[in-house]
């Protein structure tokens, strides 16, 4: 048995590349674009692991999708939280749980998808303007 | 970059592992069990990709948790689809999509997480009782 992916829906394929492959660092794998059928896949996966993917679910007829309790977030591990969380910022991304103690950071996608971060390895030492900024809305 | 983990949360530990475990097939890895903080992570995984984990999170103090439309589903491949979906069934999970290609399945968490089986390499040729079982919810 293999894990394949997890399945998010996207409501704005350009809001949603730019999110997980521009700014949360994932890589586009491959696409499967069937307007005829009313969707569009696009599977992103971490460098590291590009086999565990995201797959992206865009509907030619979209909603605006809300989320609910019983799905919590994605996570990943990431080199240097603060870059990840700089980069984040820097392209207007909320994070909404700054990485305070250099280990962990949680943001949310142009959909409300939870993405956890966590820092590979040890902990870094804690740094500004993280150490010091408040938590924003929940994730 | 590595993906970690998607969680998601239960609301009974032993109908969850049941499901997750002995009729999905997945193993527990590890298990953080805190109650004086609230909680209960117990992190499983396939057997051939056990880093790429679902994250089972249970509150001491448990909501009815429902779903949201911006998380579709959680994939894994399988080795037997029939075989799969024979246990669920037998283990009382409604299999929502059955398997009539021999190719794809869908069923639901005890708390309604939607999880899609795919057969591993080609397709099953067709079987009964699957090949001409009516599809049951939504998935």
């Amino acid at each position: 048995m293999r894990y394949l992916h997890t399945m998010v829906r996207i409501s704005d394929v350009d809001a949603s590349l730019r999110f997980y492959c521009d700014l949360l660092g994932l890589k586009e794998v491959r696409r499967s674009d069937r307007p005829e059928h009313g969707y569009m896949l696009i599977f992103v996966a971490a460098d590291e692991n590009p086999d565990s993917q995201i797959e992206l679910t865009y509907n030619y007829d979209p909603e605006e999708y809300t989320g609910g309790r019983n799905f919590g977030h994605l996570a990943f591990n990431v080199k240097d939280i603060y870059a990840t969380c700089q980069r984040l910022q820097d392209g207007g991304v909320t994070i909404n749980r700054p990485p305070r103690d250099g280990r962990m950071a949680f943001v949310r996608s142009p959909d409300g998808i939870s993405i956890e971060l966590l820092q590979d390895g040890e902990a870094l030492a804690p740094a500004e303007p993280w150490a010091s900024m408040e938590n924003t809305g929940s994730w």
